[in-house]
């Protein structure tokens, strides 16, 4: 029906006769003449009705916003002063010659630019109007290039794009997972693919040799700010390829992907092992945007009096770290007290810190409540060690390394971006070497990934001491954000029941959740391993935007509820009847 | 690892050192040689292993079928005598050097040239072995080549490739859904969509104007031979575009796609009205290969005493027709009494039939049961109508109009296949002018596609007279399968309560389950339409499979169960109380 978007004209249009399709963003009268902006999803551009035209004048006043347009006219110039140079198209407009009123639209619950002052969930009970918006359109076409450039970078790459089940098994994650009664077994449920893992391993067994899906994936988990129920796996899988194979082929695609959409060159990724990114950063994604890094002055503190910091220092379970922050010898008690309770969210008992006044004279120079515990010479100590510099602020955590871990890494965070510390747009790193366990409460050990990730020691090396033991894992971090995570996958079956030994996983508990993974191995299951990137997070970090429901059309609820469709719903008896299931009680 | 894939190696690559990784796909021991059929995804080369290099002569000797080994050695040409031209490696062979085993394979459940002669079952529950075969290794990468094809097409095109829910509300297509039970909202469920349709048509309310998504799509059916609880769409919508651009647009699609892929030129495709195609072919997806076509015949049958075909020639809602088979008059009893059980499966309640012997002998030089009862001077000009020749045979239905159609309609294609009368290899066209509604044994009305279908008249005329009114729908048929379907949908108030007041369904009714889509309605929606293809039965087409089950990596059975992963499952009883469900009956 248009012969051009509104957002497409340019002044190389002018003198030509279009017809424009859209939505009335706004409409003026102005010196007797009727202004309509024009909206549609390339931009808007301004249509001008003069009262000449009685009939199409008198219609262009008669309609009001969220209108939907067919106007026919003809582009010209705008007269001197009236350019605006911050539109695409603001250097033209539209003459218009005939308005068809394609549908009339009620006042809207919220206008478009006005979407802050109404709360998210009206906005997202009307997503139909919120999605007009230009900045979510801009996110959500952003989206769509993402997806057709990895696809692309994929294929170009020999990968085979093939679809994996939604009605299936519980798949090894071990989160919660959605459940589908069947209907024709009864009793019997189907689970939603918490990820396609296992799928993809018994596509390298069947010798496809590359695979990847743009899969969407399954937890019932009590959901975070950046959770959503149901979200989108970028699933990679090769065979007889090996970490550097993998991470070279991946972090090309990602390079590629900011290159060409966001003329951003990230450089190599640097490499840094598990062990290093926890002590640098207490983190296993350490934002590297942010120059603050964790010290650890646990020598220096094992053998004072206090406890709070011996305590820690002599524990092997425990940490104590050091974060100094230059400039932030300024900062308030108010924001220190706020810093105190945002640790205090980690399990951190406290925030002790030390201001560095006037260096020059030794331990009188610094303000602080804990110096007189630690002893000045001590407190100098650390200070050397620290090359703390006057205006500095020191700030402490002595506790379970966990805990030190967890609050001093996101403390870092937060003062980096309080105090504008940020050197630059992207960070990008890999994380390797991760352990290929870690010990529950009880003592005993759970994998660190999931139980097919191939350690990176021999069978017999994993079952005489597993501790310590590290996986062929690897995570692409940008930004402090996992932006995706895999290792090189168990194809052995030797090893494949060393690791279950570990983890005191039964030949018989094995069979019954994984048989069919196991029968695999045992038929010529090639090496092989993979990657799977979440895409929600992608898109949120490549577009700025905050939330995650930005960059997904019809996102759920924290509560796992659709506004929009009021989905879940109630369903009838018979419903149930024909599922053999009923409520245990009723709502 | 691999320097080539094991397919790829020609006789350009005489003299290179080669790294191939694969399957021992046979291995076979001549003159004091060890010959290792490699196989990977790309094809299979034979390595050559002679006893002087004694450590891989030994460990070549020990392999068995579908081990996974790398070797490394020279390509060279085969000896004169021993080329094979059916192969694509058939000019060369690789002198093995080294010889890795990857990884061992106990004795498979079936060699993979020998899958036909094990049951179904068993290859479903090793699907990991069975995808290994060529045949299906080739499908599934031509339906990741389709596609990649269409996506390309599409954003070629200015189409967004936006996702919508999985978990979400039940959609407008009136089969039984899957339903999800909620977690946190007790006594709720969700549904899983069986189309993205309500989601696609807010999207155009929203503004973006070109979508498409290749989406999983869930209806809880009994399944046919051709269908699977969990099927693929692609699913397209468009704003400001009528029939003719849409099937212009996604014709073009289906062109190209065949062009490119199967070097296959389909031309324009021709159009064809629903009655047309009924009369014609008693079928709403005519396979116009066959150039056999139904004859109205009621008219001259209307007045004779013979009631069978008098009664439906005078009903109102009958209809008598013939089919007309050249070369049919060859037919025996035996074949004539398979296809009277045949039309029986669609209702029939038997089947005429008159052989032409010889036609100038007039009635005399008919052969059958029924010209008695015609009479001589009917059935000569029934033979006039049908233009009959000696030889032919002619079939009729004379019943209800639908019955008449299926019988007659599957017999047509039944018989042009057992007679091979198909005449070329692809015949698409398009069925337009569908009726809005279909009538149900009642009397009352269903919407023939669904309720958001726009009809081709005005509100008051519909509403004046529904029955006989057409819709904007439009289905793409090819060699007597629907490809897709679609329409132009309705975007105007005024039609929608129009079409639901045809439909009987209250206001109350219609905002209980479709509310979130009127709102949008009234809120400024555009004129739009859109169509959706089956992925699945489009791969059957072009890759010749008789089975959905051959596209689908991991396809369930009939009772809706996979075989592979034992799927649906018994799960606990602590997760069926953490949702609030429990079973009715233990199983």
């Amino acid at each position: 029906m248009r012969s051009h978007y509104c957002g497409d004209l340019r002044s190389e249009h002018i003198g030509e006769d279009v017809t424009l399709c859209g939505w009335v963003h706004r409409r003026r009268d102005h010196g007797g003449v009727i202004f309509l902006d024009l909206r549609d999803r390339e931009g808007i551009t301004q249509v001008v009705f003069d009262p000449d035209r009685e009939d199409s004048f008198n219609l262009a006043d008669s309609v009001r916003n969220e209108y939907v347009v067919e106007v026919r006219g003809t582009v010209r110039g705008r007269p001197e002063g009236t350019i605006n140079k911050e539109m695409g198209t603001g250097e033209i407009e539209v003459l218009g010659k005939e308005l068809v009123i394609l549908n009339k639209s009620e006042t809207p619950p919220f206008q478009l630019d006005e979407h802050q002052q109404v709360g998210e969930d009206v906005r997202l009970r009307h997503r139909y109007i919120d999605l007009r918006r230009p900045e979510i359109q801009r996110k959500l076409r952003f989206r769509s290039k993402i997806t057709h450039n990895i696809r692309n970078y994929l294929e170009d790459n020999g990968f085979l794009d093939i679809e994996t089940p939604i009605l299936t098994r519980a798949t090894p994650e071990g989160a919660r997972d959605y459940l589908v009664p069947s209907r024709t077994h009864e009793g019997s449920f189907f689970a939603l693919p918490q990820s396609p893992q296992l799928f993809k391993q018994l596509l390298m067994v069947s010798g496809f040799d590359r695979y990847y899906q743009i899969a969407k994936c399954f937890r019932d988990e009590d959901l975070r700010a950046d959770r959503q129920p149901e979200f989108t796996q970028i699933d990679i899988e090769t065979s007889f390829m090996d970490e550097e194979g993998i991470m070279g082929l991946t972090e090309g695609m990602i390079r590629r992907l900011f290159i060409e959409l966001l003329d951003v060159d990230l450089g190599d990724f640097p490499r840094m092992p598990y062990s290093e990114a926890m002590h640098r950063y207490g983190s296993d994604k350490p934002d590297l945007r942010i120059p603050l890094e964790l010290v650890d002055v646990a020598d220096l503190l094992q053998d004072i009096e206090f406890k709070v910091f011996a305590g820690p220092a002599k524990d092997p379970k425990g940490r104590v770290a050091a974060l100094k922050v230059p400039g932030g010898a300024e900062l308030t008690r108010k924001i220190i007290d706020e810093y105190t309770s945002f640790v205090g969210i980690y399990g951190a008992k406290g925030l002790a810190w030390i201001k560095v006044n006037e260096l020059e004279k030794g331990a009188e120079g610094l303000q602080s409540p804990i110096v007189k515990f630690l002893g000045e010479d001590v407190a100098m100590k650390v200070m050397e060690r620290l090359e703390a510099k006057n205006g500095d602020i020191v700030f402490f955590g002595a506790d379970k390394a966990t805990i030190v871990n967890e609050a001093l890494g996101a403390l870092r965070i937060k003062v980096g971006e309080d105090m504008n510390l940020i050197e630059r747009e992207w960070a990008p790193l890999w994380v390797v070497d991760f352990p290929m366990f870690e010990e529950n409460s009880d003592g005993s050990l759970t994998a660190l990934h999931h139980p097919f990730t191939s350690p990176s020691c021999s069978p017999e090396e994993l079952i005489a001491e597993p501790e310590g033991k590290l996986s062929r894992a690897y995570d692409m971090v940008l930004n402090g954000t996992e932006l995706g995570g895999g290792s090189i996958r168990i194809h052995d079956q030797t090893m494949q029941k060393a690791v279950f030994k570990v983890l005191g996983i039964s030949d018989e508990e094995a069979d019954e959740k994984f048989g069919f993974l196991l029968n695999a191995l045992k038929h010529g299951a090639p090496p092989h391993g993979g990657l799977a990137f979440g895409l929600d997070r992608l898109v949120m970090l490549m577009t700025g935007s905050t939330s995650i429901r930005e960059v997904i059309a019809f996102p759920k609820t924290q509560s796992a509820a659709c506004l929009l469709t009021d989905a879940p719903g109630e369903v009838s008896a018979a419903q149930l009847r024909e599922l053999n299931i009923k409520l245990r009680k009723t709502p």
